[in-house]
């Protein structure tokens, strides 16, 4: 931001790279396209870090960053989000340039984008299989033979495949629940192009894609593309679910103490910063571990926890051997519960001594 | 964000005005000046229709907000936190400049000030009161006379007064609650007072300031100075503390229906458009009530409460009679229950016709 103590959010190269490779490697084993999600980084810079990975697919969420990422030079690129009348135009602007596709689960928002749109677009089927936000339950047939035969005519419209988020997994802890969540996706997802195809779909691909499956699962039988998003950089709720470990988290938030009390230390790192997104862990709310400049968290006495965040400040309890020696306007870093909102809230992105380009609404 | 069917944060300018007025009138009727706090719009337009309500001085939370209001000329400027040796620079900057308040807590972090600047500052000792975030205790009466002593031969640098944020009285529900707060807090800040006099302190102003207690109390006994901000828009969470009426919020979200299901809705604003914060109602997590444009939540089926944000969806349980004729596409718009974070998310504000700048950091 600029200004000497103010919060800066910084990026490990290295540990951002090692995760691309991995879960590029990951899908290549796998046999499943990656086209992650990018609304994690939600920055160019960073996006060519993907590319240069080989990947060339993505998914955003939102038309707002379709454009901005077709102006980087994507071009497929998928809009993760149920598409709606306002979006008409952008609709026919960002196909005219790329391969774009668009979320739709009623027949009637295809019917009526048909009619607006010049060229061709990849129509998916959001599939709902039990995160309950939004899609046809996977287990609805009738609705999921309706949407298929009501689109089966349009001609810029092509029927694509059905596409689903598990958002379920974010709220299990450990590899073994993360892969039960997976098991009972690809159940459904298998159940739901079944039903895709026996309503007449010439072909329906599948694609499901969250950062806790996607790390852990070996393989995606009946699964086309995955679309997980977070494992760029990780962030503590990937860890506590069992993605990852916590070395492997790439973003974190550079703050100054503010003050140093017998049981608890100020940071200027509150929720503008941050977000008030918040984890549990023993039992307490926890908006972020605070650590000393690259260090991990490993043990009692190496972190602080931030259980209280108001506009500017964080409030941490932190161990006597954690702040015995801290002094106000020393540096310390903040890994954050997570990592997409937290790097929303910044307007670049720190990265050794290059300064990083991202994105923001409105600019 | 000019992109139609984005979200957007309108303001209504006349609930606004009537909130400033209200609260200009509360502080003149008690005595006490009025410093209100600009870190909950942060903008030089809404500024300028505290001026117009006869207001000179301001809080404000960081030294880059400061920066800000001074270029729109406001020449009285209180920066409500801890200041850090690397704020030296800007305290130079704007002491020469404009009329600078600084905080502090420890006298070396004046000491070390006080030689680098040129100008006069305006020292405010800042004291806990209960609410555990940042100051000394109000009864640590020995760390309270250190501090006056250790300031009192430092002449750019002048001891100007006690300051509290009775921040304990948003965790309370009720007028009743709220004015317990209220009665201790001036308690404590009598008897702080009472130490930096006793430690020699020529003069001692009390500054204290939180919008429910300042919203609520007809008195303020022993306080020269209130520093409420949150009033001017209040939300969600001051209508449960019993601040205001559900009609004096005057920021809102308008935002589109994604979808319709016959359990819930679901609308494009999520958490970079609302932050998570949130509030417990009839027992569950709440992060907005989604209404009508221009309606109130006044009983049931009037409006759908918003139970889980993702990044950009919200997902809300909606009764049948607010559900039963709602389309995709459709505005509504979403009650937020902190305005201070969620008019933090936007680039600008709504207002009639009228689009008001505001800052945000990095620009």
């Amino acid at each position: 931001m600029g200004y000497p103590g103010a919060p800066e959010l910084h990026i490990d190269k290295a540990i951002a790279l090692r995760n691309i490779r991995a879960m590029s490697a990951r899908a290549a084993s796998a046999g499943v396209s990656l086209r992650p999600h990018f609304k994690t980084h939600h920055s160019r810079a960073v996006g060519e870090w993907f590319r240069a990975s080989g990947v060339t697919s993505i998914t955003v969420s939102s038309f707002e960053m379709a454009s901005y990422f077709a102006e980087a030079g994507w071009t497929d690129i998928l809009v993760a989000f149920t598409a709606s009348p306002g979006d008409v135009e952008a609709i026919r602007r960002l196909s005219s340039r790329v391969r774009l596709g668009i979320l739709a689960e009623r027949p009637e928002a295809a019917v009526c984008i048909e009619g607006l749109v010049d060229s061709p677009v990849d129509l998916w089927l959001e599939i709902d299989c039990g995160s309950g936000r939004t899609g046809i339950p996977w287990n609805d047939t009738e609705a999921i033979s309706s949407f298929v035969r009501g689109t089966s005519g349009l001609h810029r419209l092509g029927f694509r495949g059905i596409l689903t988020h598990a958002g379920d997994s974010y709220s299990v802890r450990g590899p073994h629940e993360v892969m039960e969540v997976h098991k009972r996706t690809l159940e459904r997802m298998a159940a739901a192009r079944g039903a895709t195809l026996s309503a007449g779909a010439a072909g329906c691909l599948a694609s499901c894609g969250d950062t806790p499956t996607c790390s852990l699962a070996d393989s995606f039988p009946g699964i086309d593309e995955i679309r997980p998003g977070n494992f760029v950089f990780y962030d503590l709720m990937q860890v506590l679910i069992g993605s990852c470990r916590i070395g492997d988290v790439a973003a974190r938030v550079s703050c100054t103490v503010a003050a140093v009390y017998p049981d608890r230390i100020v940071v200027r790192c509150g929720a503008v910063h941050l977000s008030k997104e918040s984890v549990v862990m023993l039992g307490k709310p926890t908006y972020g571990l605070v650590v000393r400049p690259g260090a991990l968290p490993e043990g009692p006495g190496t972190y602080a926890s931030l259980f209280r965040l108001s506009q500017e400040h964080g409030v941490a309890s932190a161990p006597p051997e954690f702040a015995a020696d801290l002094r106000p306007g020393e540096r310390l870093e903040v890994i954050p519960v997570h990592s997409c909102l937290t790097c929303w809230q910044f307007p670049v992105y720190h990265c050794g001594k290059a300064v990083l380009p991202k994105m923001r609404y409105g600019e």
